[in-house]
């Protein structure tokens, strides 16, 4: 049996688009021979949908989608994820469902089992959970179907407070008694950095406990914040991957079942650093990418201060949508350094962007003014530093309500934790492109960048970090440095350690205790921030619910 | 048996104030001779913790707090409510439980069963839901506890794509089984207008169709976005509600179990529109009071524009926290009318606000200077209005920034739902009092302030509202009608119809395809605006998620 598995990138509520590549995939699978293609979770409608979900027309328009995609598998059958109804009177509205197209029509449903609610997933929110297992006979295969979440019954967790088993029933365990010859599991799992081969491990702890080859399909593509990496694979009934799709991009390859099962294990390549930082790269392009073209929007703007944040931003936006399609400003004050500029300047010629420098000096003093019978003769502080941010952050939303650029926010994920940026300020922007990204990684993808030829300044990436917001400030004066700061934020937000973990540990306690608090202090901010391109297990945003009123320990 | 009802504010993670409030209530209770005193849903940690449940050491302070609670309890008994540890290795890690303390220890654990996980609620991201039902012997009473959601296998609905009957199983119905003679109910439950008696016929057809009194207590206070009303209440086995409890204010009341089978039924009286702004009032007031003094704040500062919206959020805001805690800017351009700056100074001055005038002229032309480079000669437009809206959200976070006020944000829901406002500037603030009031009923409000003496200016009140961004500006220019616009958007939003539904009910299909897309395309907007007050029972914020990047139909 020939199996086409077809890693495609959705557009939520697109239903005309979404139907068409999906059909034009079963066509392109017809005629290369196959029987069967599959492809991922809630393709049909995009995912995740939402509250959209709740809308009747959006559950109305994916069933006209299903019934259209169900016409044209007439010599082929397809596996597509689609929101059905339950038609119990108790329980959620909707299942998350595989559905088999066979002979024009869905000629089976597979209801997704374990519906995951935890860090970005509400699907229990939406859906209800299926209770019953079946398999399809086809072609004189048994075959399983199930939906991501379904084989995660156990996983590895990270930290020790955690649970392994979320659920108290496996559905391929379930399935398994059913005796089927293929497991095919339709999903849609996103990227993140420091999980390295934990879905690869779930897949093959999967198939070798059962004695089942797995077909495994993920999406791909940027929704918001989160970013589908593909990664579509299969494994034998030993448990050894014998095909991997690529990661990052749309492809529909084939695998002849039958050939599998004598196939040799691939070596498995440990992640190098390297390959790390490459594969996160690849993800902020795609995400980025998509958050523009999906929106409508090809066109980008960002403040460029002479700093690494924003020039590591400009260099993936500059990949992503062409330097022809972007326009930064530099928005010098008296604060900043000679060098800053400079800097800023070799970035944008180097990579042929436009650029306008409009120095703040005037506004600045025009708005000091304006305040005077606020400001008096109090101390310079906070409130002026604030107001320089600000003064920018106005320009550029100036620059994009004026031309159509949408604007790029800059923060990094050591800054969004502890607070260190403005409101309206520098915390402007459309979508936050490393605000998933610590500090410490943004150091080393800019050294990636510049691996073959220096793109960004040397300089940029050698100095010592600033935000020029007063004479001689370093992030130093009021950061511990970086390295320290991450490995910190890391184990409290990520690996959710407490402080008396960390200080165990071997961590300063006055330093983890300061830490923390600035990271508690600031969710009033973060709640307020740009969307944040998600590569991490834990990023800010709908995956960390923190209230903002509450007493922190 | 004497019952206390112990309807308290609680504060997220305040576990020594919480513990303290709880003892002293315990104390008061045996005092009076009570049996038995009964607190809210997990009100030892505070509701709702979000993902402050997924760290170990906020359920160790849960659990140290628990038994310092439980050892009080010696000649009465408690009822309180705490997350506790799932002891199976399977299944999420908590439960949301009941305890009930006596002779100084947890003697029984009642598990929440019905996990509400849609609009604000995300119980299931939490907590593994309770499969198992016992009732509790004590003084000659046999009582069954259950948590808030557990009462609610069926309920009412306002649209017809949403389900009555949410999940498979009715924990009333099972606890009934046991011949109870009470059931006690702990609740966090939240106020919203237009649900008017949902939660008192909830507690009534329990109670009917079990034949079982009912005491049921609610917690009070705002949490962030959420605001809990109280209203907790005991109804008799006829399903008559024989004690209620006052709305938004602590409370701790007794009923004396034996003596309520004969009570006569209280006629139920129904919610006047007076009533109805009264509650909303009152529930603005008490969300703002406990997001500034849970939060260590006491002063506040808006911009007073001269109309409605800024009007009626100061008058919330000086009753709230006392007029001499606030301090507000009149930020006048060319385009403000003489009126607006006259009908805002008579305001401040009627309530006794400190206020000052700040121009923005100056600083409005030194950004177009500043900005001459890009805006070149191209028509005055949206950029220009924007920019003033963004020099005004840039002083008042300079005078917040400088003196400690935090800003008070003061959009309405009809602004919010189609975006009519300036990101990083009117949308600015830390809590936004009227984000979830549409329009119309800013206007009733104000009206409603006004019923013994002129508060608000009536000029303020009866011109039309305008932005004054450009020269004769109206919001009607670019707005259908609020009546007509509110009662669209109240159908889309809390209702949920679709287009098609509100056309078939006789709008006008060009308006309402037009409101929708607004709402539609302004989800980025809505991505960063400031936390909202939510009394409807559906609020922009956590109970409302859509995807920012789709393809809205």
């Amino acid at each position: 049996m020939k199996i086409a598995l077809a890693q495609l990138n959705y557009h939520i509520g697109n239903f005309e688009q979404n139907t068409e590549k999906i059909i034009q995939a079963i066509h392109h699978a017809e005629e290369a021979g196959a029987d069967v293609i599959v492809f991922s979770e809630l393709s049909v409608c995009g995912y995740p949908p939402q509250d959209l979900l709740e809308q009747a027309d959006f559950i109305q328009s994916t069933e006209k989608a299903v019934a259209t995609i169900a016409g044209t598998c007439t010599r082929i059958a397809a596996v597509i994820g689609a929101p059905v109804l339950n038609e119990n009177q108790r329980g959620k509205k909707l299942f998350n469902a595989a559905l088999w197209l066979q002979d024009g029509k869905v000629s089976f449903v597979q209801h997704k089992t374990l519906l995951p609610t935890y860090d970005v997933f509400d699907e229990y929110r939406y859906f209800e959970p299926n209770r019953t297992f079946e398999v399809i006979q086809f072609r004189g295969h048994t075959i399983a179907l199930s939906i991501c979440e379904d084989l995660w019954d156990h996983q590895p967790v990270e930290n020790s407070f955690a649970r392994n088993s979320l659920y108290t029933i496996s559905p391929a365990e379930e399935l398994a008694k059913l005796n089927p010859d293929l497991l095919i599991n339709i999903a849609a799992s996103p990227y993140s950095y420091n999980q390295g081969d934990k879905r690869k491990n779930i897949l093959i702890n999967n198939s070798r406990q059962h004695q089942l080859p797995i077909v495994y399909v993920n999406q791909v593509g940027g929704n918001t914040e989160l970013i589908f990496d593909g990664g579509s694979m299969v494994l034998n009934r030993n448990g050894e991957i014998v095909h991997e799709m690529p990661l990052f991009e749309e492809a529909i390859q084939f695998i002849e079942l039958d050939n599998i099962h004598h196939s040799p294990s691939k070596a498995s390549t440990a992640e190098t650093e390297d390959l790390r930082l490459k594969n996160m790269h690849q993800a902020l392009l795609l995400g980025l990418k998509d958050y523009f073209f999906k929106s409508g929007f090809n066109k980008a703007t960002l403040g460029l201060s002479g700093g690494i944040d924003s020039a590591l931003t400009l260099a993936i936006a500059a990949e992503a949508l062409g330097s022809e399609n972007i326009n930064v400003l530099l928005m010098p004050s008296q604060f900043s350094s000679g060098h800053s500029i400079q800097d800023a300047k070799d970035l944008a010629e180097k990579l042929n962007i436009s650029y306008q420098i409009l120095p703040i000096h005037e506004a600045y003093q025009s708005l000091l003014n304006t305040l005077q019978p606020i400001f008096q003769d109090l101390p310079f502080g906070l409130a002026e530093e604030n107001l320089q941010a600000r003064i920018r952050g106005t320009l550029l939303m100036a620059l994009s309500n004026k031309l159509g650029y949408l604007l790029l926010n800059t923060s990094n994920k050591s800054e969004a934790a502890v607070g260190y940026g403005t409101l309206y300020g520098d915390m402007n922007g459309a979508l936050s492109v490393l605000g998933d990204v610590y500090k410490t990684d943004v150091f080393k993808m800019s050294r990636w960048i510049n691996r073959n030829q220096e793109i960004i300044p040397w300089n940029t990436i050698n100095k010592p970090p600033s935000a020029e917001l007063r004479p001689d400030q370093k992030d130093s004066d009021s950061l511990p440095n970086y390295d320290l700061l991450d490995a910190i934020l890391f184990r409290f937000i990520e690996l959710k350690q407490s402080a008396s973990e960390l200080i165990r540990e071997g961590f300063d306690a006055e330093i983890v205790n300061r830490v923390i608090r600035l990271v508690n202090l600031n969710e009033h901010k973060r709640f307020q921030a740009p969307p944040v391109l998600r590569v991490s297990s834990k990023a800010f945003g709908m995956g960390r619910r923190m209230p903002i009123v509450a007493k922190y320990s």
